[in-house]
């Protein structure tokens, strides 16, 4: 970094009068010059939903003191996606985006449906260092005091020594209630899934409706993961990625499938449809 | 697969009512018995959202000549959970998870925007072999001819040699205006991305509203990739993962940053707040 304070953009997906994203812009206002694009309402579990067939709205917000402040009608990737393509348009560019403070776990599967990571690896997408980080606390009036200095200090990490390509960084928080935090561990998505039921009820008219209700089943028996992390009081980093590739299935099925057409085969099976020379798209 | 018949549970994003799904449903027909359970209305750029916070309906819906099928208010992740955890709850689970056709392409980074591609990922996370079809062609009456016997043949081919745990596949057809297809390729997501603009509008009472308009960037230049097999006519195959975690990150990590607390090195900087014999969740 040069001495010119960063630019820091803030987003999260429980909505812009959240607790979890006041507590964020306050620390981020001790490191830089803060921009806020959130959503003007909640938006958990949208996953990496962007808004597609509908309009979009976009307000100046004055909540926040000293800070610039947009709402969107939007998901917390059409926040980013706002932010950098009207809102900062031909102007100078984020140095970090943070998203959070989420007011649940986003650690192992969650990770998937969470919005506050989608803000942060839509970052990413862009070339831009960016971190999401939740506390693994659901409540509405969470104690988010012992995150503060972790937060400040894993930002100005990231600041001082960037992030690969591609990489965004799915940051998790044990809740206060918990004691003390024992320090930060670098982690991987631990192997967990959601067992989901359904509590079937009738609407006063008759009709039936469902919750969704979620029990978390945690396979993971190592000691690398998020899981173990904050189930013994760390605060996990978990390094992530947008491509979704399994490189190491490429070779498998190359050698399974009998049905790819390859040019070092006798294999002819779709051969009646191959006209040379028809190599560039239409 | 023993003799008797698989059962093949059919998904998508662009809703039940959609030309899409009905050609998928056709072409499942011939392989196996087949439940569908899918969106009541559109649902595309949805990424991986699940319905939080919201309630649910579900409705037996009678469109398709012999094949049971659901109708869901929620998301294309929603309706396979649904379908697991209420439709089949306590039956024989699927043996085949399928989603699409999309009307629209989800090669490379439009995986991670992808209602399609969340259903079949929610199937690897409850370790059923996925695929989810797209075809590279918008139009709602868009021809689908061309898909069909890939389809059958790609579908037939995971049936009959499973996926690696974790593991679902993405697969895109070029649009039938293209021409022939020349083959199927297993490939890699491209590096690309969205480069949005926003359009700008004021509704009739004068406030401001925006559409977003996005342009396809590609910056790979490989020629193992989706984009580059679909721009040649190939049909691309990306065995995908739910599994985030950078990997090769984690070491890099754990080098760089002096702000971890390790049990090898002489740094303390948060011993302050150590406290021993706390190892369980509380």
């Amino acid at each position: 970094m040069s001495n010119a304070k960063p630019l820091i953009l803030v987003s999260n997906d429980d909505g812009i009068t959240s607790k979890g994203i006041l507590t964020l812009i306050n620390v981020m206002k001790r490191i830089g010059d803060v921009l806020v694009v959130a959503p003007d309402s909640p938006q958990s579990g949208m996953g990496h939903a962007i808004t597609v067939g509908e309009s979009l709205r976009l307000e100046e917000n004055f909540i926040f003191e000293n800070v610039q402040a947009f709402e969107c009608s939007g998901t917390p990737a059409d926040c980013v996606k706002m932010a950098r393509h009207f809102v900062l348009k031909g102007k100078r560019q984020p140095d970090v985006i943070v998203s959070g403070i989420n007011h649940g776990s986003n650690t192992s599967i969650s990770v998937l449906y969470s919005g506050t990571m989608s803000a942060a690896i839509e970052g990413a997408i862009e070339g831009t260092p960016a971190i999401g980080f939740s506390l693994c606390d659901y409540s509405h009036d969470a104690d988010f005091s012992h995150t503060e200095a972790y937060i400040e200090k894993i930002t100005r990490e990231v600041l001082a020594k960037g992030l690969p390509k591609g990489v965004a960084l799915n940051v998790n928080f044990p809740p206060a209630s918990q004691g003390p935090i024992q320090g930060i561990r670098i982690c991987r998505q631990a192997n967990a899934k959601w067992e989901e039921e359904f509590d079937q009820r009738f609407d006063p008219n008759g009709r039936r409706y469902f919750w969704m209700v979620g029990a978390f089943v945690n396979f993971d028996k190592g000691e690398d993961n998020d899981e173990w992390a904050i189930a013994n009081n760390y605060v996990s980093v978990v390094p992530c990625q947008f491509d979704l590739t399994a490189h190491t299935t490429i070779p498998l099925l190359n050698e399974q499938w009998t049905i790819l057409d390859r040019a070092d085969s006798t294999h002819t099976e779709v051969s009646e449809y191959r006209i040379p020379g028809k190599e560039d798209r239409g």
